[in-house]
């Protein structure tokens, strides 16, 4: 059995608005998992080593709902275009390339040493529709200690030559030999069903996934409701489903069987909402790529009113940064910018709420992550807040300081990180 | 005649919504003063010495129209609230701490070495109502080798009694020994009048300051139409003036005298734009601030189609951060959430556009700064992408990298600042 315990100032979410907070507190981990925190160490575990960062902040890691990491190769590039442009012109014939697998194992090194190294514990991904490269990425990832779900991307229509399976029929074969492939061969990486969304997978490439999630018990993850033209798109395609979220739905890939994310959700109506209520999907929110490719502003703050599952994801390369501190502080700037200007009614999310969904929201996808409760995942962060000079007036509260460190991370830095209980730095 | 030769992949904007690129051009430098940019070294500089940065972007030095220096004290806090909450229970106690000379003198070190060390050549900023305090942040604004305006702020009603001076003839008063005080001590370090904002500010004080600005020649700084309940108050407290603008017009401080940049103008009026034209009013957009305080989004396209000043601010601390390349994106991202979600019909900016503003935009202001064509002030970064790993699908363009810095600059750094043609690091 093995014990250890992390001091330090510790938070995390006790509630989606209220935190937690122990100045000096001890978390104990026992066998990868949070036995609690508290203002010494308990009699019990007197004998466990301690891992002391007294004066460091420590809170939960950081869970990415949603990112591409193929694209990671060009972030930060090419932000005058809109979704649907931008997808044609810049996206699709760059995610082509990956089809060398030396290409993709290159890009791939340095997209998986980058997020070792940030704040992200656990990310949920697409690859591309390659085989050999998604399994490259898989290896990648494996590599660092995360824990993730990455997934090899179904496309059969709409799409260009270069980046577009031959049939419905010969993804599905892909998508299985890929899965038969992996099967038993990672700890910490994990398939995930990848349809990249409605405009490009037929119906019978959609029956085919649907197919495979039922049988194999896979969690399914894709785009929905992110902007305007794609939804008009996906009527036009769909005209029998109810919604958007329906055209999912109807082949068992939203949640009814294995878990589903669907990032964005910006602009998606009551019946999409209440359906994605009662299938407990979860919502992948992307403030830095919304703004980006203007798409909208996602009503975050109904989310999570109607308790509906709701997490973060950073969107590289609609977003420009694997840096989830970045999207915490944009998912609250956000959300006031519409409280201003779209809807007066939905209060804005506060730094406490934003924290919650980067944090238990989002790690609700992987079980018992996202918290230092009792039986949590001991996912933890180490905070070095040294980069961040600041005269004082009076000493912070720890909680001041973790909204300081959310608007200023890039200047400070992720010291140490542990995943499961297993230091990684 | 001091002469050299910066040699780099040079960028600059021609207009404001073009890009002057120079793969490995050469920046001329005389006095200071660029003499243009071009291909090769002309016969003519055959001899001057060549600062050799081949391979790194070179650009003009970014420009903050607005901050407020004594805020940077607790940047990055207390953000879960709007303007005037967030002054009252914050921000004023704060600045009232300014009073006591050796912690402003603590608090002005830290906040002008990081300001040094950012991507900032020139800025416009505000103090407290402190004479003392103002006159140490201009010695140590000074000691940096930026060019700066620095605002004693003026402050007689609507304020707690910690931060409110004692009559209007007080303020005026301490605002001509300020003046006097500094005449002619510094380089690099003016003086701006600076009425906090018509709330705090009475008729009397304001009558006051507009023979200051109409004896001496000074330019002005104060906030405009940056939130709706700061509107309605000062339609309540100027029931006479025609608009929030008006009520500054009518004393001489909106630019009929000394130049003047209002910062934010978010809500501003038909009429109050015509007459921020007509005044050649300099607009501070302040887009970080304005999703932190939940202010709303300025309309920036407006702005530049119908020929008003317009540059950026980092606002500091409504704004987190001094680093303009935050404040670029994010005028790139609001102006797209703006489009989306409140005015289809003006375009968004383009990252070349947002360029402008920090660049040329605000630059203005200043003389001829913002940009290397021939007769503008040799103020230059030199930028270091090394820290911005990208696995390249091919070789990017200078225009490319430049887009990608902006977007990712905390990840790269300033290598080296010119100002003036002088090398600070």
């Amino acid at each position: 059995m093995s014990r250890f315990i992390l001091k330090g100032d510790i938070l995390y979410s006790e509630t989606p608005s209220k935190l937690s907070t122990w100045k000096d507190g001890v978390l104990i981990v026992e066998d990868g998992v949070s036995k609690g925190v508290f203002p010494e160490v308990p009699a019990s575990f007197a004998n466990a080593p301690i891992h002391d960062y007294t004066g460091h902040l420590i809170i939960p890691g950081l869970i990415d709902l949603h990112l591409h990491a193929p694209q990671y190769a060009f972030r930060g590039m090419w932000m005058d275009e809109e979704l649907l442009d931008w997808l044609n012109k810049h996206t699709f014939p760059i995610e082509a390339r990956y089809k060398e697998a030396a290409f993709a194992e290159e890009a791939y090194k340095i997209f998986t040493q980058d997020l070792r190294r940030s704040a992200t514990t656990r990310a949920v991904m697409f690859s591309t529709i390659h085989k050999e490269a998604t399994i490259r990425l898989m290896e990648a990832m494996e590599e660092t200690g995360l824990v993730s779900y990455v997934g090899k991307v179904n496309m059969d229509r709409h799409s260009p030559d270069i980046l577009r399976e031959e049939s419905a029929q010969a993804s599905v074969q892909d998508t299985i030999a890929w899965l038969d492939e992996v099967a038993g061969r990672f700890q910490n990486t994990h398939p995930i069903i990848t349809p990249r969304f409605v405009p490009s997978c037929s119906d019978e490439l959609m029956e085919g996934l649907g197919a495979i999630v039922k049988e194999r018990g896979l969690p399914v993850q894709s785009h929905l409701s992110e902007n305007y033209s794609e939804i008009e798109w996906v009527k036009q395609l769909s005209p029998d489903s109810a919604n958007y979220g329906d055209a999912y739905d109807r082949f068992h890939l939203f949640g009814s069987e294995g878990k589903a994310i669907m990032a964005h959700c910006n602009h998606s109506p009551d019946e999409e909402v209440r359906l994605m209520k009662r299938r407990g999907t979860f919502v992948a929110h992307c403030p830095d790529s919304n703004a980006n490719l203007a798409s909208g502003i996602a009503p975050v703050r109904r989310y999570l009113d109607e308790g509906v599952h709701v997490g973060l994801g950073t969107d590289v390369a609609g977003g420009a940064t694997v840096s989830l501190f970045t999207t915490i502080r944009e998912a609250v700037q956000h959300s006031k910018l519409r409280w201003r200007l779209v809807d007066g009614e939905l209060p804005w999310l506060t730094f406490a709420e934003a924290f919650f969904l980067a944090t238990a929201g989002g790690g609700a996808f992987f079980g018992k992550v996202g918290s230092f409760a009792e039986g949590f995942a001991a996912d933890a962060l180490v905070l070095d807040e040294h980069g961040i000079p600041t005269p004082l007036m009076k000493e912070l509260t720890p909680q001041e300081r973790l909204e300081r460190f959310i608007y200023l991370g890039h200047e400070g830095s992720v010291l140490h990180k542990y995943v499961q209980g297993v230091k990684l730095f």
